[in-house]
């Protein structure tokens, strides 16, 4: 059961970026490397039986550049946007879960992807996770446990230390 | 403030080992790995400081790889020893940490290294983190605060993400 946490690519400055905080997109540099994050995950053989993403422009986008590279079919989903709850997708992510039975990937935002991450694990959010752009954090939980402060981490990674 | 938590590269089995407890040397394939993660490390421009080793071989053997692939001086510490106490070193990595400036790695066994990561980030022990032969913990301090309890964990990493 393992679920990976991935943040999106390197985007575009809020402060030069005119257009809507919604479509901000990534940067050639923010394409350039999370597609070399993904041939990577590829390349290890791994493959999401379920991929979500934020509706947000540069984890679409992100998300789009996995399933291009093979590694799972990508599908919005709105809690995974800035700010967003895990408890309005733990109970939906422990039924896919077990239908699945495959990895799961969740592409979002910072802080909102450490802060989950350390809920799934620990119980609570202490703001402890450092999460680069196109950066992963891998949790493994136990077959027969409710999730919530069950999970174990086995994977922090920043694109630095994958390429 | 960076602190690297090295665990042993592939050691011989535990039942099949005749000799001291103390003295059970890595595998060839054990070798063959670390040699390549500190080859990893290497081209990453990573350098430590201070590099310290739990006395027994399996990990004396690891920090001479990473001694030999030119990541720093291999030391014996014999807090690093299997069942060593965080409070044994963590006053000494405080004055190190301070004086040399430059990231310091600690070679030494489980679940020790993954006990003292998660005193360190987060103040006590829960056994939650994953950490397999010659995997790696990266910890960041800010420079103005007391160590435990105040790190941030920015890796988490075992040889197949590395390699």
């Amino acid at each position: 059961m393992e679920l990976y946490l991935i943040r999106h690519g390197i985007a575009r400055d809020r402060r030069q970026w005119d257009g809507e905080e919604f479509e901000r997109p990534l940067t050639e540099k923010g394409h350039l490397r999370t597609q070399q994050v993904a041939a990577r995950l590829k390349s290890l053989g791994l493959r999401f039986s379920t991929l979500l993403t934020s509706p947000l422009t540069r984890a679409k986008q992100t998300a789009e550049i996995l399933q291009e590279a093979g590694l799972g079919q990508s599908q919005d989903f709105s809690p995974l946007a800035p700010e967003g709850r895990l408890e309005d997708w733990i109970e939906w992510y422990s039924q896919q879960a077990e239908e699945s039975g495959g990895p799961i990937a969740l592409v979002g935002h910072q802080p909102d992807l450490g802060n989950w991450a350390e809920k799934l694990v620990w119980g609570e959010n202490n703001a402890k996770l450092i999460l680069k752009k196109a950066g992963i954090i891998g949790i493994e939980f136990p077959a027969d446990r409710p999730y919530l402060g069950h999970g174990q981490l086995f994977l922090l990674i920043s694109p630095k230390w994958l390429l």
